[in-house]
């Protein structure tokens, strides 16, 4: 057997197995696993190193308008590039229809953003924020045939909420075409009424992001969100659970013989409420939705991921410039946190924040890194196994982790386009020294090598969720 | 010390206490209790009877226009005449309002309605379904301070239902003015999709007006309502909880610190959804929302009873003649479950199903039937020490019960303007053989006795959850 | 009418009523209740006071031997009296079986210790710690027809403890006999074996009794009785809970559908493990089982009174002097906190400190309060109606309540045998000024007027609980 | 590169992944995973075919002595053979101290039983029922250096029943000395209880076995057992978990932190209480302990299987002949359910029925199913990688499934000890038509051709359990 290139002497990481084993790659493929692979002119040596399927964050904005001049602060080229940088080989990111337009004509849109200048490979969900018929009825299943096989639904924000009329029909629609669902819970009017209670009081610093949005109006929406799907008989999935009570309503759902996926975010885990109270809208920088909460529910999603009720962990990167005023410190969010723009970038710093503060720490062993990092992700996108593990025939889409590497984060390391990082001056522990994209290197010694453009769109089979789902009718 | 009437031999109960009396009543109003009183020239002979509080049932629909031709079976004086031969001295009923119109103009219609019809006490519930600003800043507040001292809102029905926003403004007003809001949950949005998919697949029978409203619509909404309570900081009623799920979201709301009332009513004991699924529409004599469930449904009722999950026991009477072209069977009600009138009559069948199948199966003690069918209304809705209780100074509104008897419900019996009861034939053991308002028999051996026009309305002090609730700021 | 005494002008409080009315006694009970009595030459005046039902207190330990030369602080002549002057009417006191002791033998005892000493009235609990078949198939059955309706059985403490299969036996006989079983609920072994561990490491200072009785040790205890007596199918008392998880096993059994009864003591509400935590064993004053826990528990166990989870207040009285070689610094407690005796005197300061950290900050109102010091305990351990209750027939034991009176606890107040209390400094608000017993004053002014010999056993009917639970053969 | 042997086109199931590939295999482990593999003489055509990593039965009594006269069904050789043919690889079998032994004394018994008798791997737990400190301080933890690295522990059965005092301190031991161990869930002294009151009641049919072993028994002991762990700080196995409470035990267990796996085996999927109840002591080839419950418990064994409560699926493989004076109908057994041994046989049935039940009706996937039935076995035993998956370098423990095959499972198709199944007439789709022991075929065509011997023993490594957790001290 005669390789491209073959991985050698490194320690196979696999959602479930843990092996010393040799990797040999043929037209971007793994094709063999074996103790002793050396027919190549391409040998990487993975010496002490972790050989991990390449990170898949399937929680990422990119490029997406946020109204009032508000501008992200990642394009697909910055925005893959740090990706990489972070041990991804692939992300999800969202393509939100305008209101009025087809589907079809969003997807033209980010694609066109996306085309020639991605470092690594993307797909997209559908944010779906007008569900007429057309929409639901025609557009839909024939998207999904095509690969775009889960779609977005928000209950907060003005201009991106749906009623419920609204989501049980996405629900519906989503349910006979095999598309899975994915809900940004949070009750709009109860938060519009709390900011209209503060706007009233005075109440417009940075911190009062967190005091408008509380747990219960993410709990109220979590329940419903699962109660709906429950009604329609569709699995869903709960993205960017921040405390335990809205984790409880995805076991009670369980328990009820619902199929539910949740998700949670490195700022669920390392901030709270606290770092939004600081001085001179300093706070604006970790102001996203929901807002990170206390210490209590830090440790609430670490249980949930110990426990096996978050099977995603992903970064719900969202980035905004801090000091600019297209960015967070715009003229109105200088002045009140109802216009700081919700968001925090992390795709970077999702997977080494999880491998230090998890896996070193001893919460999380190594398969359970990958599967929640990389495997799972892989499998309720519809992207397995043609990417998310390590085994024969899947993309060569690996990084090679350094466990005995710290390194402190900063802003520049990570080569995003925000000017600061949530997490600047963190000591991590283990670091993805290397990661190739389809058996080609595109970050070397933990600098970037590879050019825009190498990065691909992948087409997606359906959810392995909605697979296993058989609709009653 | 002289009486007007004296009770005599009795044996008295009341929500803590059993215990052998006589009672003096001068001027309408309990004056004296001791073990021996004879100076009355009016002696009531109460051997061998239970002498309770009069029942109050807090949750009644009466004269309360329905749409589309549809009349309520009852009006002020048969509504009023049936409540007294169950064993009632005083109901709530509901003064509904119209939109566009104001509270005022509502209640002037209701009262119009009641005076000089009653045969017992009554005051109004305000249901608002316009919660225009004037409505929750300038009425409320002046009609809490004239005695309105409760509202409700649905979370259902088209026309009635407020949305979230307007919820959490009617709450807040609430707060502010210390009413107590009662929320009828079920998710209005959800029954419809589940309507419609009915309506497509052609099943229209009674009995799809139980599967079109199932049992996680209902949990839905008791959790959304109780999340906003949570977020306004006020306290609730949760009226006619029908399952153990929903039950579970009070449990867990007052686990969470919230002031939470819970009501059931007798048709969650005693009927099922297997009563709605009877040959040629028969099964809309049984159409009520929420629909009757299961045995699982009525075991969970009854622990609710037993556990103080429930502090009220209400008849949500809401009478319609059933073989009426104004009622059940109306032209179009006739062809499909969407168009029966949503309610049924059970105003006088409250207290004799209870004292049957709870007392005296030894589900629940006396002193708990007074509690949950008179004195925790009487306290809950601001009628407190006036109604709800035997002691010195409270009107003498009372029930004598026969524990010994032992009667076979019929319709007849009832003396109710509606053609029918949904507990025709069910033999209850113990009945009300003699109630008497402020020291006056309108029912005597069984037969009404009274006149109407003595009934009176009672102006209402706050709830005492109200009183004990103290808002933040 | 003439009576013997007319109590005037007062506020009278029941377990549901709040009213105005004057109460007249003949022969020491309550003959009427009206609104204005006036024939009697011996009028109290209670202007301003709440009367209320006299304390009950069912948990308290007087004169009980407790090896190695300990000496409880109080015999029946001190013990009642600093039960009256904290505003009870009655208590329930423990007679202890010495092992191979009959019952008989045991209760000749104790009522040799209370006969001519009690300044309130007195009745016995059994604690069974060795139960043949003698004693649980004659003496029991014969005991309980003569009055002695409850026992109680300990699951920890050297000597005391019973196994399952006799807790088994136990419960099967007070099912059978009608008796109500009250249990301590802390694992023996595990405590023992931390008790092991802690000598291990020299760890021996008076906090150690806290960390050798964890809260896992109570809830594993709880659970088990309540699955024993599940199985055996008879209700029970889970006695003195201290924190939130032992309380949860309470509402579980609730919801399988057992009868079990939940109490806790005021040590629970004020005191921490922090109390045990001071320097030169002054912390042994705190000492008792379960330990006083941390602030959540305390809010447990107000949630618990709040919600009904605990139907009794006690005070678990167990009193020892402090700086004594037969109390909590004997020489060997003085090394060690395994050999400090457990307890704390507790019963005259359990009514004002539920009176001013409950009802006048607003967690319970007056009705819940007479319910959980009084009318529950004389139901459930069948003193009801004779005790317990503000009726006609019942006797007239009744505290008079001045809500405008603050104290400052210290132990000089007391009038205990006790030479401390945990709750010296402690300021209350409202006090029981005036307490007296079948009519008869007892403490007048906050000041003892009784004689010893007043106070008179009380034989007691089958609990409430027993009467409604029917066993299934 | 030459192989031994190469499995080809077969579809390769891991527990995570699914693909195809084919399998080189060197010195009975495998060497090499790749697309297409030929060089080797020995070639085995998996097309159609899913490879998956051969059973662990990590829950097996085989040979051990049951008292009374009473023989157990399998020896060593029945045993290994019988769960080969249910594609098996390897069992833990248990290894019972006898009282009075040394737990070498017991292994040497052991293992001469097994010594050149097996057809698969075989490992021990060790069954301590005299846990002196002889036994905890000094064996354990040099057994546990050997490779003895689990324990297991009995609440019940007389004369191996551990009170809660030794269970601690074998906790303890297991704990300093990185033991896992197992723990046998239910309280005995409630069973001999029940056993006393229907023996009296002369109830002595089969069908008493369950009655007299009630859900509550496992529930009350499943929630010491986890109490007991928590208070030592140590991870335990609940094995053979038969219902929703005991399994929500484990689940509450986890929230509050500890360390718990869950097991669960078929007969709690595929049988009922009812299935005891049969004429004639029929019953009695369903007696096993705990007893299988109802239909619900059955959902909730699957709903834990699904949701991950459960991380093992075992046999507890326990069979008795049932037509046999030293088997189920013995001269007592057959006069009184308490004289019919404990257990069924299940080594062979085990995966055919999950596969069918589980897989093939789409409750759990491909991946479920290895993970519960090997990989996690291997893990938490200490036997991973060497066993439980594939990967390079593990051993070539291999069964061979084809999907398509139907068959109606019968006794003599087991190849067991045991005169019956439980299962007889089931049948399952999917069967493992080969299998093989470290490269060699043991079974092939559904027909036995390995021969007995060929099977060794397999030291242990420490379970990954104790790897990850970290005693406090």
């Amino acid at each position: 057997m005669q390789f491209d290139r073959i991985i050698k002497n490194g320690t196979i990481v696999t959602a479930s197995d843990v092996y010393r084993a040799d990797i040999g790659i043929v037209d971007g493929r793994i094709t063999a696993l074996a103790g002793d692979l050396n027919d190549s002119d391409d040998i990487v040596d993975a010496t002490g190193l972790y050989v991990m399927p390449g990170g898949i964050d399937s929680h990422v904005h990119i490029a997406q308008p946020s109204g009032d001049g508000i501008v992200m602060a990642d394009d697909f080229e910055t925005g893959t590039r740090s990706a990489a940088m972070g041990g991804n080989t692939s992300i999800i990111s969202f393509c939100m229809q305008e209101k009025g337009d087809s589907l079809r004509e969003s997807l033209k849109v980010y694609h066109a953003k996306a085309d020639g200048e991605c470092h690594i490979d993307v797909a997209f969900h559908l944010i779906i924020t007008d569900p007429t018929p057309a929409v639901l009825g025609q557009e839909l299943p024939a998207l999904v045939e095509d690969g775009y096989t889960s779609i977005k639904v928000f209950m907060t924000y003005d201009g991106l909420r749906l009623r419920d009329d609204e989501i049980l029909d996405t629900l519906e629609s989503a349910r006979r075409t095999g598309a899975l669902v994915m809900v940004h819970c949070e009750n709009e009017d109860a938060i519009r009424f709390l900011i209209g209670q503060h706007e009233a009081n005075g109440d417009l610093a940075a911190k009062y992001h967190a005091t408008t949005r509380p747990i219960a109006a993410e709990r109220e929406a979590t329940h419903r969100a699962l109660s709906l799907a429950e009604i329609v008989d569709t699995p869903i999935v709960i993205v960017h659970v921040s405390n335990r009570e809205a984790m409880e309503e995805i076991e009670r759902a369980r328990m009820r013989g619902s199929k539910v996926v949740g998700e949670t975010c490195p700022q669920y885990l390392m901030l709270t409420a606290d770092d939004l109270d600081q001085t001179e809208m300093e706070g604006a920088k970790f102001v996203c939705s929901p807002p990170p909460r206390d210490k209590a529910s830090q440790d609430a999603c670490w249980d949930g991921i110990e426990r096996g009720v978050f099977d995603l962990f992903s970064s719900d990167h969202c980035p905004f410039r801090f000091d600019d005023p297209a960015g967070k410190l715009n003229e109105k969010g200088n002045k009140s946190f109802r216009w700081i723009p919700n968001g925090i970038p992390g795709v970077a710093t999702r997977l080494p924040i999880l491998f230090s503060e998890g896996v070193q720490k001893g919460r999380i062993d190594l398969c359970r890194f990958v599967a929640i990092t990389a495997t799972n992700h892989a499998k309720l996108y519809g992207m397995y196994p043609q990417k998310g593990t390590i085994a024969i025939g899947s993309d060569a889409d690996l990084a090679l982790w350094d466990p005995a590497k710290t390194v402190t984060i900063t802003n520049d390391l990570l080569a995003q386009g925000a000017d600061y990082t949530p997490y600047e001056g963190l000591k991590v522990s283990g670091w993805p020294v290397h990661v190739m994209v389809r058996g080609k290197t595109i970050v070397d010694e933990g600098k970037l090598t590879g050019e825009k453009g190498f990065g691909a769109y992948v087409p997606r089979n359906r959810s392995s969720m909605m697979a296993s789902h058989k609709p009653a009718d």
